[in-house]
């Protein structure tokens, strides 16, 4: 299950556009039929950014509700779809969720690599095991959004697969870019900022720095971040922070207004690099950024020489809880 | 508007059990009549954790969706109540937010001092002028919370109103762990947690360190927390960080118990104090923590010998945006 040293997690990113291609041929042609008034995908960690993804696709016609816990909201009922993503089927949250959510009639998808979760959905897809969660996002990701697609339960406009899987195979220019991200964050905490429609990604950088990386990270979103933590950065040193900010033409333009405001503001206290988004779809656009996040967070891992796979504190966690 | 010392702050403190009060009698007898389907409340910074609070609460046969930004989600109808909170009544992105609102035939409630809020809105709870956005909580989300019962639609249920303000009058108590926490907390870069129940809790604390104290602080939950950031722990040391958890006995069985395995992991790199939650209702749970978060925050700041109440970098971006 676990690669040893930093060539395992290189293989994996160089190999992670064939890993979206061939989940798009899995999901090919399945689908639910149904009268489905939300969907609400459960997941944790690496098996939740994908509903964090989908919720982010602009003019979605249902509602797209992400839980990551033992419990669902008190409103799920037989019009609610329920994506259960668990990448080893046997995520203790959410196998308590999808529990709760049958017991209420609603038809529960399972995407996952086997475990418990199978025996327990309504329909199930299936994709190859062998990875570390985070490392499988191609596969949980692509497989959930074609699927939702062909259901007609998500909007294929702002979903451009093709455009999305082209990008990512120019793997060199993501490399590069990402080995100077972990440049300019190392011996630092980074502080990732995002638009809200870009918070999955800024999110999963985060994760990945804190997995990979064995490092601190954190990460929050404008336009809220100027009602409060922008106030911080009075109390920030160069030393131990540094702000990452995720760019997307995309964005609302007030929020790209705030986001150019603030960059003065953070780089009056500490260091502050921007990276913007690559691509003409949402999802070509949200993509090219998490990319170069999980390049950035590999080659972060190697600087700081630690091993980027083994994420040993949630292994010795999970043994705790039998 | 502004208090220039610790003083002024430490009135709006001691008084915040009374502004509850006053918020239950001034939405005492409204509401609105319909058929909602779901309610959205629209609120940045301290206008917007009241939405964060009432989505938490268990049992809302209603669902709750927060908008902290320009736009609305695509499948906001008719059917929807839209909750615009904004202290000031000029929040640009709530004022956006309502207009789009507005154009697809929800109804809108607006909670405000004044400004342009009130043209816009279908109905106007109006509170007291003269604060800090987030010393508005009490005013904020207590008209809120009994317009929504009146309405029919929050569950009255974990909504204990008098146990709550009843509760937060032992203002003494709550001031003295206060400053402890704040002892605590000087010097060091809080990371907090909270359940996802009480994840309200949390971020309203780290946005009161953040513009209280005009100190950095940063806010994840359990369980989602176990499945990346507990790795980034090997990597974070004991002069820089310092762990906060805000504990409930309401939590999930097993949310709990992460929690106490969890804690051990984080003694292994840095200093944690946990702090547990008073009262039997949800309400009152969880008003006690954000009450003991907002005492801690201030004594943080007098601490750290910064005046409390402004909020310099807020006002200079404002002056910007224009």
């Amino acid at each position: 299950m676990k690669n040893v040293d930093g060539a395992g997690m290189e293989k994996v990113l160089l190999e992670f556009p064939a890993q979206c291609r061939r989940a798009l041929e899995i999901a090919s042609g399945q689908h639910i039929a149904g009268e489905f008034n939300r969907v609400l995908v459960c997941g944790m960690g690496g098996s939740g950014i994908g509903g964090d993804v989908l919720k982010a696709v602009p003019g979605s016609r249902v509602p797209v509700q992400v839980v990551k816990g033992y419990e669902i909201p008190a409103s799920v009922d037989r019009g609610t779809l329920v994506m259960a993503v668990s990448y080893s089927g046997n995520t203790e949250e959410t196998l308590s969720a999808i529990r709760q959510a049958g017991s209420r009639g609603a038809r529960v998808v399972a995407i996952t690599s086997g475990g418990e979760l199978p025996a327990m959905a309504d329909k199930i897809i299936s994709v190859p095991g062998g990875f570390q969660p985070r490392n499988a996002l191609g596969y949980l990701f692509f497989t959930l959004a074609r699927f939702l697609c062909n259901s007609g339960l998500a909007d294929i406009k702002d979903i451009d697969f093709d455009e999305t899987v082209s990008l990512l195979g120019e793997t060199g220019s993501f490399n590069k870019a990402g080995r100077e991200l972990a440049e300019f964050m190392q011996g630092r905490t980074p502080v990732i900022y995002t638009s809200d429609s870009m918070s999955a990604a800024g999110y999963r950088l985060k994760c990945q720095i804190n997995e990979n990386a064995k490092h601190p990270a954190f990460h929050h979103t404008f336009p809220e971040m100027c009602h409060n933590e922008l106030v911080a950065f009075a109390g920030m040193e160069r030393d131990s922070f540094a702000v990452l900010m995720l760019r997307d033409e995309g964005d609302h333009e007030r929020v790209r207004k705030r986001m150019d405001i603030c960059k003065g503001i953070f780089e009056k206290s500490v260091d502050v690099r921007e990276v913007w988004s690559r691509g003409t779809s949402f999802l070509a656009r949200i993509f090219s950024l998490i990319y170069l996040g999980d390049w950035a967070s590999y080659h972060l891992a190697l600087l700081k020489v630690v091993d980027p796979t083994p994420v040993e504190p949630i292994e010795r966690l999970k043994k705790l809880l039998l």
